[in-house]
C-alpha cells in the first residue's frame, strides 16, 4: 500500500507535467497520467503543484555564537523549515580549534539525531586549517559522508584562514571530490574598521553595516575565485549580497570556471534602510554580510533568472532581540549575526519571483531545491520529483496568502525580519520520504525522525 | 497496448533516473520504476539513456538559394536527422518579397506535407518586412500557429532589413508573444568587403571568411540586443560563432534581459584553417557566418556550460559540391551558403561535450532538445520524456562507435565537413509520437507522418 | 617690440611653469624666467594662469536648422567665444543634398570671412555621402585644408547615412589622413519612438530626451567603433552624454583603438530634471542627444580625469525661446535643436572640474585646448603656450567670479542653459595671435580679423 | 655664463617645439625661438630631440637579495643609467625587521652619497610593518622628504604583508600625502606552488614562472585595488606584467579610481619562451613576476599607448649569471631575482614605440619621465624641459644604432637580457642640472655628485 498524490501539476527544475505521483515506502515509484487508487492512500492536489521538498543549504542551528547559542536548536528548526516545504537543510557543524573535524560532525550529529524532524546533512565550517585537519578532509569525504567545506575569509582572530589555507583547502578538496565554500569578506578591512567605528564611539546597529562595505566582500569573492581558479577546483560562495560580488562570479563563469553563487531571501525584500530603524529594532537586521543598498536587488534578481547565481540559501541564524541581540546594545560588534529566515525562504521567492514574473516555476524549484541537491552531493535521492528520488513532496498551494509575523510563525524566536509582508503561494502539505509531516497548518513529524544523509562526491559539472 | 521502453537511465534536462517508460497511443503515460510487460510491446533500453528526441531549431530543407536549392528535401533532411535522433526540426519558411507570409507557410506546408518523417513547425525568414508584413504577424501567431520570424542584418539588398524594421518588428512581435531571431551580421560592411576583394581578383573560398570578419558579427549581435532592450522584447541569436557575439550576449543577460543564443556544431569543431584546405574542398566549408580562428571554440564550449548560450542548431543547409558550390568556383560570393550537419548534430555534440567532460549529461539534453522546445513554444508537448509528452524519445547507445562520411550518411549530398570524425554515443532506436522510426541503422518511418507542430506562444521567462 | 605677459603660471597640457611670455609678432617666441621690458608692451600676470587659448572643436554658428538659423552668427558667436577664453573654433560646414563638400566649406568662408574675430577652420558635416562626395575627400583634405568629416547615424530621411556609407567613409577618411567624427545615435529607432509619441499626443519638450533612450546613443557609439576598427581607422565620437556609450568607448580603447570622446559642459551641470520644468522653459534644454539621468554625470567626470574622454567642446547651437524655440511649442520634434555653450564652456570645466578637484591644471588646459589641437591637425600651430606657436593666450584670473545669466553673457540669444550658475575662475584677458582682443570685461577684436586655419592630416597617435 | 642647447626640437610631455634651451647655473632659464650665443657654452642639437632626462621610477642598487648582493652598486647603476639618458632614480631603501623606516633610509643615503652620478630620491621598501613603523610615517614624509612606500603582497615569511598592514599604510599614506605602491603577487599562493614544485624536483628555471601564475598577479592587483578603494587611498601598482592585472588597473579606472600602473621594458621584449633557453641562461630572466606568455605584450602596449598604464621603470635589479645567478643552479627558488635593464629602458621604449608607431613622442616622454616626476613628488623640479626646472636634459639622436650587448654595456655585471637586441635611437648627449654627463659615448660625471631629492606630496590628481 503507497501513496498517490493525485491531480496536481508536478513541476521539477525542468518540466511540467499534469500527473499523479505514486510513492511506495520512501520513494516515488511513478509519475503517471494517471495512478488507480487500489488500496493507496489519497492525496488531493487539484488546482496545486506538486514540488521536491526545499533543500536549505545553508542553516545554523544549535549554534554558538558570541557568547550564546542560536535561539533555534534542531527541533524547532527543522520544524519551521518544514511548515516553510523545506525537507532537507545542510547545516554547518562547526569545527573549533584543537578539535578534529570528525569530533566536529560527531558533535553535530548529537545535536541532531533526537531532534531533526527532516532530513539533513552537513558542511564542516572549519575553524582551524591546520595540517592535521587538511589530512583529515579525504577521510572525512569518504568515511563520514561529508563533501563540502565552509572556509572563512573574514572573522579576524577567529574562523579568518589565509590565502594559504584558502589555496591548498581548495585543491585538496577538489582531489576528494569535495566542494570548497566561502564566506567571503575580507576580514582584515572589517577589523580595521570596526575598531575604528567602536574607537569613534559609533556604536549602533548601523555601523554593522558601514564597517563592512560592498567592496570588501567583491574583493574576497575575486580573491577566492582566483585561488580556485589556480588550484583547478571548484568553488561556492555563500550569501552572495552585492553587485560586486556577484559580478566577480559572473567573470568567473564567462572564463569557464566551475564557481557557484548563493543569495538568501533577506538580500532581496530587506536593504540597509532597515538598519535606520528606530531603537534597538536595527539589531534584528544584524547579519554578515550586511543588507545593502536597494539597487543591489536588481541585480540578484537578474542573476537568480539568468542562472549567473546557482542556489538558494536561507542562512538560518536566530536570535531573539531578548537577551541575545541585545548583548550589543552599546556595541554593534557584539550584536549576535543572523537571523530566522528557514521558515520564509520558499514563500519569499516565489511570491516576489513567481508572481511577479522575475523567475520561471522551473527556475524556482531549481533555485530552492534541484540545485542545492546537486551542488552538494545529494542528488538525485533529493531535490527532485522522480522515479527512484525520495518522496520529498510539497503540495504548494498557489492561491493561498500568508503574513509573515513573528507572532505566528514557528521558529523560536522572538522576531521576524519579514514581519508584517504578504505572501500569496504557500506549502499546503509537506511528506517526507512518503510521510505528511505538515498538512494544512497541522504539524505531523516527529522529533529525531529526520535522517541524516550521507554527501556523494561533488564534480565540476554539478550544474 | 502500448509500449514500454524498459531499463534505461531516463534523462531530461534536469533528471537522472532509473526507470521505465511507458507509452500509450503517442504519448508517455508514465515514468515508473517498474512497467509491467502486460501486452505491450517491450524494448530493451539496458545500458542505454533514454532522452527526449532532439530538437532542431535551425533547418533550411528545400530552400531556393543563390540560384539553386538545397539538396536535401523533406524526406532526405528529416530522414537523415531521425538517424541522428533528431525528431522535430523548425525549419525556416522563406518569405519573398511581395508575398505574404500566410503564402510563405502555406507554400512551406507544401513541400513538408508529404515529405516530413518527423515532427516539425516554422519560423518564418521574412524577406520583405513592409507594413503590411507587419501587420499580418499578429494574425501569424494566433491563426497559423507560428510565433518566431527570422530577421536578417547581413544579405545587403536581398533579405537584409534597416534596424527601423528590426525595431517595429521587435516590439510588434513581442506584443503578439512570438520571438524575433536575428542573423546578426553587419551585411554593409560585409557587403564593402566582398565587392573590394573581387574586385582585387580574391575569388577563393577563404575570401568567403575574410570578407566577414568576427567584429561584424559582434557588432549586429550588439545592435540587435540594444534594440531589443529598448522595445522590452526578448531576443533570439541564431549560429553565434565567435567571441565578439557571444561576450555581447553575455553582456546582455547581465543586465537582466531575455536575450538567447545558439550555436552550432560546425563552430564547436571545424574552424578557419578548413579554409585553407588545398584545391575547391574548402568550398564544402562556406557558410555564414564563416568558420573561424580556432581560440573561439573554447568561448563557445564555456558558454554552453554556463548557460549563457542557450540553444544549438544544425543549420543544416547542404549543396552538392559538384554542380552546386561549384556556382562559386571562380567567385566565392556565388557559392551556396551551407552544410549538411541535421544528421550529426545531437553525436557531435555528445562527444565532445559529455565524453570530454565539457558539459552535463542534462546539459546535453537541454541544448539539443528541452531548451529549443520551450523557446520555440513546443514545451512541454516537445522536448522531454514526461508524463503528457509526446513519446519522442531516443534511446542513445553510449557506448556506440561512429565514423562520419558523406558515403554512409543519409543526407542527400556529396559532402560531410565532418568527413572522418569519430563520435562515441550514438542513437539507436529512435521513437517518434511512440513510433519505432529508426532502430540498429535500419528505417521505419514514413514519408508524410510528420505532423505540423502549432508554436505557443513564447514569454520572456521560457528559460 | 613684442609683448611680455610677465609674473604668471603658465600652464600646459603637462607642464606648470612660474615664467614670462614673450610674443613677437603672432607667435610665442620665448617662455623665460624673465624677460627683460626692453620696448615691449607689458601685460601683468600676476597671481594668474597663463593658458593656451580654447579651442572649441564643436560649434554650429550661421547654421540653418529646422526652417530657422542660429540665433549667434560668426560674429556675436566668436565674440562670446572670446569672452570665455576660445580663440579658435572648429564649426561645422553644413554640406547639403546635391551640393559639393568644396561649395559647402566656400560657402562656410563666406560665412566667417568679414566676421570672425577669433581663427576657426571646418569640419565638413557630410548630408549626402554619395560616390560622388566620397572621391571628393582627398582633395578636400589636400587643397581645402580641411581634415575631419562628420558622418551623422540619426536624423532619419535626413542627415542619416548607413553602415555602408560610414564604412567606406572611415576607410577613405583615414587613407586621406583625415578623421571622422559621428554624431552616435541610432536614428531608425528614435524615428520610430517620436512618431510614436506624437501619436499619442505627447508633444511636451521632455519627450525629445523620452524617444532618445541612451541605448540608442550606446548603440550607435558602438557600432561605429566597431565599424572602424574593421576599417582600422581612427575614430571621434562627438557628444558622449551617458555611461553607455562612454564606456563603449573605454571598451575600444581597451582593445588599443584610435577611439576618441568628446563631452560638453550640459551633461556635466544639467540632466533629465530640467526638462521637467514648468511651461515652454523646459525647451532651452532640447538638444541630441538629450540630457541624462544625473548618474551619468559622475561617469563623464571619471571619464574626463582618466583620460578616456578626450575632448571638450561646446556643441554650441543656439536658438531663442521666443520666435525659435516655439516652433515646437506643439511639438516636441520641431523644436530646434541646441544650446548657447560657447562662452560659457572652459569657465565651467574649471569651476566644476579644477575648483572641485576632480581634474588638474593641465587636464583642465588638455580638454579646452591642446587634445583638441591634436586630434584636429592644428598642433602645434595652435593648443599650447610654447615657442613658435600662435600666441593664442588667456590669463585665467583663478579668483574671479562670474554669475551666468543671459542678461549679461555676450551671445545673442535670449536664454542661458546655465542661467545663475555661479564660477569661480573667469578669463582675465585673451590674446589672439599676440593681440589682446578681450580684457577686463573689454572687448577689443574686429570682425573679420580672425582667420581660417588649415587642418595638417591626423594620425592614430594624435593623442 | 650658461648654456645653450641650440638647434633641436623640445619635447615634453605634450608639446613639440623648435626651440633652443638656456640653461644658467644648474636649471633652465628659458625656451626660446632663438638664443644668442653671448658668452654661453653651444650645444649643437641639429636633427635630434631635446627631451628631460629620463627619471626612472624603479631601481635597486647595492640591494642584499637571498645571501648576494646586486651586482651594481650606486656608482655603476647610476653611471649606467645616464648611459642610457636616466637623470634620476627613484631607488627602494630597504627596510628590515627592527629597524625604523628612518635608519633604512640612512643606511640607503650612505650607500648613494659618494657614488651616485645623477640625481634619485628614495621609496622606503617597507620589510616589517608594525605599529611603530606606522607611526613614523608621517615624520618621513616631513621631514625625510620620503613620500612613497612599497608594501610587499609576495614573499611569504619575508616581506609579505597581511591585508591589515596593506590597508592601514594606504590610510596612513595617502593621510600624509604620501602614495602607496605594491608588489601584487598573491604570496600564499606562490609559496605552496614553489614548494610543491621542488618536492617534485622541478629545480630548473621555468619553475619560476610556473610556480607564479599571472593569475595570482592579477589577484593580487585586484585586492590591492578594493583595500585603496575603500581606503580612499591612491594607489601604484609596480611592474605590471600580464592582462590579469592590467586589466584590474583598468577596471579600477573606470570606477574613477586613482590607480597607477607601472611596467617595465622586459615585459615589452622578453616572454615565456626565454625560460626555455638551453641550460642555465634562463636563469638570466628570473625576476618576480615573471616573464609572460607573448599574447600579454600586446595588452601591455595598448595601455601604455591608452594611458591606462602610467608609468615606466626599469626595476633595475642586476646579478652576476656566474657566483651569483648560480647560487639556484640546482633550486629555482635560490636563483637571486632581477635583471640589468637601467640602462636600456629608455631606448628600448622609443624603439618599439615610436619607432614601430605604438605611441608618440609625447608620450615616450611621458613614460620615461613626466609621469614619474608627478606620481613621486618631484615635479617640476624634474620631469620637463621648462623654465625653472632642472636643467636634466637627454640630447636625443633617433638616427643613430645600437646593438645591446653585455660586452659593451656599462653595468656591472656579466649579462643582459636584451642581448643582441637592436635599437634606433640614442641619448647623445646627457646633462644633469646643467653639466653634460655623457657625450657621444665619453662619461664625464662625478660620484658623489648626485643629489639626494625630496619628494613633495603626492595627490589624487598627480597625472
Amino acid at each position: 500500500m503507497g501513496t498517490v498524490i493525485r491531480g496536481g501539476t508536478v513541476i521539477t527544475a525542468s518540466d511540467i507535467q499534469r500527473a499523479d505521483v505514486l510513492i511506495e515506502g520512501e520513494v516515488v515509484v511513478a509519475v503517471a497520467k494517471h495512478v488507480p487508487a487500489a488500496d493507496h492512500k489519497l492525496i488531493d492536489a487539484t488546482g496545486c503543484y506538486v514540488i521536491p521538498g526545499g533543500i536549505d543549504p545553508h542553516t545554523h542551528l544549535d549554534m554558538p555564537f558570541g557568547g550564546t547559542v542560536t535561539a533555534d536548536d534542531w527541533r524547532t528548526g527543522t520544524t519551521a523549515a518544514a511548515y516553510g516545504g523545506t525537507t532537507s537543510i545542510v547545516d554547518f557543524a562547526l569545527h573549533t580549534k584543537g578539535d578534529t573535524l570528525a569530533s566536529a560532525i560527531m558533535e553535530w550529529h548529537g545535536k541532531a539525531d533526537d531532534k531533526a524532524v527532516i532530513d539533513y546533512s552537513f558542511h564542516v565550517m572549519v575553524g582551524d586549517m591546520n595540517e592535521q585537519v587538511m589530512n583529515e578532509i579525504p577521510h572525512i569525504v569518504e568515511d563520514e559522508g561529508v563533501a563540502s567545506f565552509k572556509v572563512f575569509m573574514a572573522y579576524k582572530n577567529n574562523l579568518q584562514v589565509d590565502d594559504e589555507t584558502l589555496f591548498r583547502t581548495l585543491r585538496l578538496a577538489s582531489d576528494s571530490g569535495a566542494l570548497v565554500q566561502v564566506h567571503a569578506e575580507n576580514g582584515d578591512v572589517i577589523d580595521v574598521l570596526v575598531k575604528e567605528a567602536l574607537a569613534q564611539g559609533h556604536v549602533e546597529p548601523k555601523y554593522h553595516a558601514l564597517t563592512r562595505p560592498p567592496e570588501a566582500e567583491g574583493e574576497a569573492t575575486a580573491r577566492a575565485i582566483r585561488l580556485a581558479e589556480i588550484a583547478r577546483a571548484p568553488l561556492y560562495v555563500v550569501h552572495v549580497t552585492c553587485a560586486e560580488a556577484a559580478e566577480a562570479i559572473s567573470d568567473a563563469r564567462r572564463r569557464g570556471l566551475p564557481v557557484f553563487g548563493e543569495t538568501c531571501p533577506q538580500y532581496l525584500v530587506c536593504d540597509y534602510t532597515d538598519y535606520e530603524r528606530p531603537g534597538f529594532e536595527a539589531a534584528k537586521y544584524v547579519m554578515s554580510p550586511p543588507l545593502r543598498d536597494k539597487s543591489n536587488q536588481t541585480v540578484l534578481w537578474n542573476k537568480l533568472r539568468s542562472g549567473e547565481l546557482s542556489a538558494f540559501g536561507s542562512d538560518q541564524c536566530s536570535f531573539n532581540l531578548k537577551g541575545q541581540k541585545e548583548l550589543g546594545l552599546r556595541d554593534f560588534s557584539k550584536i549576535p549575526n543572523g537571523s530566522p529566515t528557514i521558515e520564509h525562504r520558499m514563500m519569499l521567492l516565489y511570491h516576489h519571483g513567481v508572481n511577479e514574473g522575475r523567475i520561471s516555476l522551473n527556475r524556482f524549484v531549481a533555485l530552492t531545491s534541484t540545485n542545492n541537491a546537486k551542488l552538494f552531493g545529494l542528488f538525485p535521492r533529493k531535490g527532485t520529483v522522480a522515479v527512484g528520488s525520495d518522496a520529498d513532496i510539497v503540495i504548494w498551494d498557489p492561491n493561498q496568502e500568508l503574513t509573515i509575523s513573528a507572532e505566528t510563525h514557528h521558529m523560536n524566536v522572538d522576531n521576524n525580519i519579514f514581519e508584517g509582508m504578504k505572501v500569496n503561494g504557500v506549502p499546503r502539505t509537506v511528506l517526507l520520504r512518503g510521510e505528511v509531516i505538515v498538512d494544512k497548518g497541522e504539524f505531523y513529524g516527529t522529533p529525531g525522525s529526520g535522517k541524516f544523509l550521507r554527501a556523494g562526491k561533488i564534480g565540476r559539472n554539478a550544474l
